[in-house]
């Protein structure tokens, strides 16, 4: 399929190949493999999961999830701590789907009691180390107070405690992940212990965050349950951190060069914030970067990352790249290059639709 | 109108006023103002600007000239260098409106020669030190050569030069903005001068960057047009630049609170990346800030913004927000806070509907 602007491309097979993986390894821990599909928001790469038992799934916003309500998914969590302005919404979903909704407040919990007319599954975050939302692990007399009021109001169901260990995010070596992770059990081991000493029974337990689903090998008590969402893709940000190779990144954006200035070792490509995000990665060598430089090819949909090519900057539809003389020489007005992106999850929203290497075109969610 | 989720707001009043004011601008120093509407990308907001007179409009994209079109402009410049791979398309609105379009190579202006139907404005794009696209000033041989090959072509109607001055958006006080502007000018006038010598006649020179257009009072000759895009809202980038003040910003993104930390002095909006876009701008003294906060307010639609207040990180549908304790303890859970965005082109691409403080509920383009 000829390319004529800035298109998203998948490597389906490679895709394919992760989601495997990634349930293969849930299976092994007899975890619940509950992907998150806010990175890729489709229903096409959602029934890619079907072949692999996947019936759970997470999303990051109501609207989301009413999408994947309508494409077939009958349990879903909303993955972000109850907005109560929504609560008419997730009333009428829970009437057709097994819904699941986080709470990290007891202002929010009393507030979704009060309201909701159908069962509705309620998760308490909790916040191991991130600091962005959930109850902090320190604070049980508030966890314990959020898990009775749950248990009061006749539509809450409690289902148990979840976290995402975001700060993983953060990390630089397996080693980290793995202290981040170990720590994570122990606080969360601790939080279900004393709540089944308050007489709650079966309290599951989520995590989910790619650098940790994708490094660990073996997911151990009390885990009932994985959340990993960007491995779908993977980008240089978990390349970074050390989840993925770059041969496991499967999402290229494909933009047509429009400008070159040898002079400058430059070239400028018709694809900008408006297809990749603005978001940039600090690369040891070359300072903030946007995004590496692949070619198309016939065989594997692209090649490896070009040595030392890279995006210098960006603006709204202009997407400046900087190579060494041998490459920008080389490259001609028109050429296609497909771009690696700093953040898939980000880069995706941008995005209506995706296209693969073999030319299938689908839609995608957009809120 | 209740808001429920990240919804992007308009202050309409606040935004007619600054087109006004950039439209007397224009008409007091004889330009034409050809306004830059990638910022906005509505038929309902492009409406505004009909009634101060403007006919012409400038674009990013060719979707976007297609979509503009289709809602009554018949003057269209598409601001980026001319994409090769899409000369059917350009072709095909060259037949129907009044089309611009840019070349800062040889190459893509034969190809668009050779190619073209139906008459196309053309536009050598001059790079006056921004460096990303056009060709270098310096290099009046190749200007030279592209005007001539546009003359060539039976097609091709030779418009005169063009410059986006980027490295404005570098600059951090008005005198660094004037000098850029006066340097623009010789360069622009210099090369003029020199297609004047080789017999082209009758060679428009169009400027355009928000910053520019904001702080020079009167344009001089040589140029004929301005562009500015980003006026129309502001955002913390231009306040920062000093194109504006805090007041002349007229696009918030209203987000409700759904997580509150009195313990650490950090409250959580619904409203991410995915609502604001995660690009970030250095604070004094905050380091990187991804926006600041005000208040609904009833008669002018939003307060200052407050002190202290801003957004120190963001996730895909989250925002952080750190503030001050009395600030923190006030916000309850479900408030809606509203958020000045650090780009606004950035955050705009985001969203597929504006609505105004009055209620009014419009669509816009999406790519």
């Amino acid at each position: 399929v000829r390319i004529k602007k800035p298109t998203m491309i998948i490597d389906r097979p490679l895709t394919i190949k992760k989601i495997e993986w990634m349930a293969n390894k849930a299976r092994a821990s007899n975890v619940r493999f509950r992907p998150h599909f806010k990175t890729h928001q489709s229903a096409e790469i959602g029934n890619w999961f079907k072949k692999y038992n996947v019936s759970s799934i997470a999303v990051s916003s109501v609207d989301m999830a009413i999408y994947f309500a309508e494409n077939g998914w009958n349990d879903i969590m909303i993955c972000t701590p109850t907005n109560i302005h929504q609560i008419d919404q997730i009333n009428k979903l829970a009437e057709q789907i097994e819904l699941h909704a986080l709470v990290d407040s007891l202002e929010t919990t009393e507030k979704l009691g009060n309201e909701m007319q159908n069962d509705l599954n309620v998760w308490i975050e909790i916040d191991v180390g991130y600091k962005r939302t959930g109850v902090p692990s320190i604070r049980i007399g508030d966890i314990k107070n959020i898990a009775k009021s749950i248990q009061k109001k006749p539509y809450l169901l409690f289902a148990g405690i979840i976290t995402h260990a975001g700060h993983a995010y953060h990390a630089h070596s397996i080693n980290e992940i793995i202290t981040i992770y170990q720590d994570s059990i122990k606080q969360l081991s601790a939080i279900r212990e004393a709540l089944l000493s308050e007489g709650h029974s079966d309290i599951q337990v989520s995590i989910g965050d790619t650098p940790t689903c994708s490094l660990i090998e073996r997911f151990e008590k009390p885990i009932t349950e994985i959340r990993p969402g960007n491995f779908v893709f993977y980008d240089l940000i978990q390349l970074n951190i050390g989840s993925c190779k770059e041969n496991d990144i499967s999402m290229t954006i494909a933009c047509p060069v429009i400008s070159k200035h040898p002079e400058r070792n430059e070239l400028v490509i018709y694809g900008g914030g408006a297809s990749l995000s603005k978001e940039g990665i600090s690369h040891e060598k070359y300072g903030t970067i946007h995004g590496l430089i692949c070619l198309p090819d016939n065989k594997k949909g692209r090649t490896n990352s070009i040595k030392d090519v890279y995006i210098s900057s960006l603006s709204q539809e202009h997407g400046k790249i900087k190579g060494p003389p041998e490459f920008i020489e080389k490259v001609k007005i028109g050429d296609i290059l497909l771009v690696l992106p700093v953040h898939a999850c980000q880069a995706a929203i941008l995005h209506a639709k995706y296209q693969t290497f073999e030319g299938q075109i689908f839609p995608k969610f957009r809120a």
